[in-house]
């Protein structure tokens, strides 16, 4: 099972890396930061849109992944690419993940894990 | 400079791993959860709410903290007690501290660092 744990928070620091780097789309003269978030002892991991927009706070999760018991919960994904989708072909299986931006009584109609 | 950086995390992660173990005042039969994210390489740290009240999504800061080139910025605090205030009775300088939570253009009439 550890090892099983290893390869899926390779699998999520990868993936998060890869968009972290990717050229931002969002307007160059923007103070808004884009923080990639990796905590790897408790198994949160984060990219979050953050700052002002003139007198507007930003606070928006553009990708929010936890590991809980072995298994992988999606929280939010408001990116571009289809978090699951890349999780699935990287040979996780559906029953190795939690589809969390929905709500526990939604998801037994859901192909993927529970909880 | 160094050594700062490091007392500079030292005291934020007590301060969060403190609040983080008080016993919560959320329901008990609550679905919510407390995140602690603690990323000492990319200087974030979180306290988060997240998870679903029935049909309604809760994704909410509790605490948002970074460290950015050597000064400690304060992006959110919800919490009851005064984190800047903690901060400063632990030997933090104003100087040091940036009030995120406000916008850039009020940060001046703040005593506190603007960025």
């Amino acid at each position: 099972m550890d090892n099983q744990l290893k390869k899926y928070r390779q699998i999520i620091v990868q993936l998060l890396q890869k968009y972290a780097d990717m050229p931002s789309i969002s307007d160059p003269n923007s103070e808004l930061e884009e923080q990639l978030i990796l905590d790897t002892e408790r198994d949160h991991y984060q990219i979050l849109t953050i700052g002002w927009e003139k007198s507007h706070r930003v606070y928006y999760p553009i990708l929010h992944i936890d590991i809980k018991k072995y298994k992988i919960w999606v929280q939010e994904d408001a990116t571009d690419f289809n978090f699951v989708e890349q999780l699935e072909s990287l040979g996780v299986p559906k029953s190795d993940i939690v589809l969390a931006f929905h709500p526990p009584y939604k998801r037994p109609d859901t192909n993927y894990a529970t909880a």
